[in-house]
């Protein structure tokens, strides 16, 4: 029994991640924190819990975490936030999967550059381990902190992935055209997710500016071992939860549709989350699963791949447990199937 | 042509007033308020309206718009903050249609014990007409401030009208089941409002606190001779538009659905824009539209009533412009069909 | 291991179903019947089960479920065919938990009257246990054939039990003012469903004839000890899921609401899945879970009961999972928290 | 006055249409047809039209519309049903705007490949005009035929005209990704558009494959002045309404953004209905009106276009309404604003 924290309990993330540990079982969730110095039972901030987590939170305090017996903390704090209470668990010996944006950047300038201060913790950066289980796997056993991907990351990257690793497509052109439900957005009500602003209405937003990109070309370039940049343009949509991505993609000779079919079945073959589909996903199968759908099409000699999942599941909740299932050597779906 | 302010742009029912009104023949707007100092562009709070009006927003400022000839002014402004404002076009002779709550009630007591403050202008409250055509529309002509009514109490007051009247009905049985679209909490964000809050969700809300049920009882009381009291439940639905109030009454005497018909529609005969329709009404199909539809049934011996409209619509901006039309003498139906 | 065949595969409720007796330590799928002469695999039906479960469909032959094994079939096909498929069954001595109305009535009569045609299956009709486990929970372990309630009375009968039981109410005052998500109609495409037609709208339906209304009478009678009836008006809300029933009754006596939260506790202490609650449920709250949220109001001398569930899960493949628990002596929450 | 027919008055575009010639001062619609042998009320096939128009449907009868005075029908008929029907009008004079596909590709070739039928009216598809006013406006006034453009294609052509007529983009590099409410689907009933299925859900769907695809080829094809091939991706998103395409192509040289927003303000200077933004459009903005909503980006050296529409209304109704004003000589704008 691996005995739990979760640093920030009143967000989608939060209420996500606990439902899918109530469901481990070797996760004990001890501890649960939040700003709110009243303490609040967890089912007062959210309703869905009661009868299923009789918790009250806890501001953070590192040393009563560790009297508490928590091995692992989940962080779904926001960024710049995280970067500023991790180190103190991690220097304690506590292992950590972040949720945030933090420990995903290698590169300290880049961070600077996209989430505009700089980072607050390089000592812990520099081990920090992204989450991405197909494509850095053998590196998670041993980590103590762990940078879980953003949500359209993972659509983008897992994608992408056997293409770019086989150079098969040119590295200038890859386009990617995301579609994704509104909880993406957080908790916090801003007008932009004012239900009658955003119902019955689509919009592009963060058009060459989304912090997600430099996250997406970080693991794309580690695959191709050279540079490249993607255009990613990110859209809001009327629903609660799902990203789709359909992603564009030159490619450096002529493909068959089969032939991209067995490429992608042959990469993820040994990835239990990853589905290749023949058919066009919806976002509503993976919805409520840790799983990814991607299929592969060749239109008009240019390859397009969709890939599709749960924006709070697979896109962070579920790849959590699914990090830490590799981190504690437990079998890598437990708790998620 | 009237000229016309309105005051208070920055909410729904300022931009679907202003969409009417475009439409009107004898209405021209001239102002439209706003609290913000930068004083934005109409269609910079509203980018709906670009290419419909290029309007400037303005400071509240009574003299300057009776110097641009302004007439008559629409409230669009909060309660509280509406009485505050228009005395000081009323002084000044204009003529007001005030879509807040802040003159509805006729009783100052019954203000204050609903809506928690005192009024602040009790020398016009007492010469407000309530703007319900349908029932007060005699007092319409010669009005110089009309209080415009509530979304709900107009689908309980006009779906309960010919019952109360004819004292059908038990007054101690009255029951209204209320479902609206989210556009009825306005545009402030909020976390009751917040998309993946209320999204896919369904539930009651302000039980026994709701502010609708003094206004209710109001003009039920009028219409009935005597005192009663409605139980009225609102719910959140999660769509933009709409308010479907299902209502139960107990007859004082045994009435068949064909009697109960012809009741409404003779009751109703000369209310333009009150539909009696002998099929279950959705608010889809009075949602744009100045309509208010109702139909009857008896089951198992109750009577249930269904009345369904837009609630921003004839719930709000399009009732207000039926109030100005009566008040200046335009035909009813102009600028509304 | 018990081992369950699935009558009826297409369906919302059958894929619900699945996806928690995979969760179920003591269950095994070994069949799922259709009427697609083609044996899809279930996956083909449902693609968020791919990877989840690898069957293919078969079409529906009792001796060959025998010999596969099967001890429970859960039936999920339409009634007025269950009744001709499930005496083949349960003469074969397999126990049956069948999901349609068919062998809910007691009265077969009433079954004709409701429905539209003789009732196929006296013989078992009478041995048949409503499946509702707060009511008849003790009825359950020896039960050859459940009948799983209806999603809509679930709400209301667990609504009103104690108020009617502890003859608290008067019993003709009765209103149920339900509103549902719209998989509560099934998976066959029809217009009232179609989207653009029923989503950002809200509609009542089926006023005084909904199939719902015997069905809930009947278990209210058994809990009152003398005839009733009550008035129940269900409405189609713009959303997947989810049931909010608002109830209305008449009390005998004055009650505070403190002695009503207390006589709720009281009835409901020995239901893990009811959740009496002190706010104002939203469905969202219980949506994806087996949890049945109840709280209780007065308002105006009136006794208001909230209730509100998931309708595919509490409403329909949850509860069933709760009575195969009670069926086979499994911890009720077994596979459902 | 123009007497106006609507031949095929069931679907949502027939309703859309009927909305807007209520409101114009020079159309009067006298006839409306339907398959349904029973002549409904239009008001019993599109409730929301009680009492705005009191009109019963007719068979179609070519004859029997001449001796009603009918002038101008508008075909809201299936593609294959209009090229069958639509002669026996025209060769009697009268003039026609056709919704639906049948006129608008040129090449009947084209047309038997994408719509897997033989042209049956060649002698009229010579002399149609293809509705797109911002582009073939002269040749409007006249045309005795014209070919209503499809919804996705106005997007996708609108926004890449400026840059297609400039030669400003390489001509293989146009990728269009469209995201469109549900109500472009049509009003029959399928298991796609079936509420539960595609609620709260994204898909991609006729990749490839979509018929819209030649259509816009055909128009860049005019205004480029030389062959080209475009990757359009339909996705269908949980809305009623509303097109948002995001245009990604590669330009010939370097533009600055300032640059292509005057290109574009330049281009569409004389175009009432298409708005040039600064900001990201949402479709929201559109919706209930004819106009089309486009704005510019530079990201990565591509250029980027976004245009929005109301699909029902500028994708189809408004469109044809603002051909017929150009046909007939009324102000372009007449009845839409």
């Amino acid at each position: 029994m691996t005995k739990i924290a979760i640093l920030g309990g009143s967000g989608y993330t939060a209420v996500e991640l606990i439902k899918l540990l109530l469901r481990h079982p070797h996760a004990e969730i001890v501890a649960i924190t939040s700003r709110d110095e009243s303490t609040p039972l967890i089912a007062e901030l959210h309703p869905s819990l009661a009868r299923r987590l009789e918790l009250r939170c806890e501001t953070f305090n590192p040393d009563r975490l560790i009297a508490q017996g928590v091995q692992c903390a989940f962080g779904c704090l926001p960024h710049g936030v995280s970067m500023s209470m991790i180190p103190r668990l991690l220097e304690r010996g506590m292992r950590v999967v972040d949720l945030s944006a933090d420990y995903r950047l290698r590169d300290p300038n880049v961070y600077a550059q996209w989430y505009g201060e700089s980072h607050a913790d390089l000592a812990h950066l520099a081990q920090a381990v992204y989450g991405l289980p197909e494509i850095y796997g053998d590196d998670l056993p041993g980590a103590q902190l762990v940078a879980n991907p953003g949500c359209y990351p993972q659509t983008a990257i897992l994608g992408l992935a056997p293409l770019v690793s086989g150079k098969h497509v040119d590295l200038r052109s890859l386009i990617i055209d995301s579609k994704s439900g509104v909880s993406g957005g957080g908790r916090t009500p801003r007008l932009t997710f004012h239900f009658p602003e955003c119902n019955e209405s689509v919009c592009a937003y963060g058009v060459g500016t989304h912090r997600h990109t430099p996250e997406i070309e970080q693991t794309l370039i580690d695959l191709a071992g050279e540079p490249l940049q993607v255009l990613f343009t990110p859209h809001l949509i009327p629903m609660d939860r799902g990203i789709l991505s359909t992603i564009y993609a030159q490619p450096t000779r002529s493909f068959s549709e089969a032939q991209l079919m067995d490429l992608y079945c042959e990469f993820y073959a040994g990835a239990p989350f990853v589905r290749v589909v023949k058919h066009l996903p919806a976002t509503k199968e993976s919805v409520g699963t840790n799983f990814l759908d991607i299929t592969v099409r060749v239109v008009r000699e240019r390859i397009m791949v969709i890939a599709s999942e749960d924006n709070l599941i697979r896109g962070a909740s579920g790849v959590a447990v699914q990090n830490f299932n590799r981190m504690y050597g437990y079998p890598e779906t437990m708790g998620l199937l």
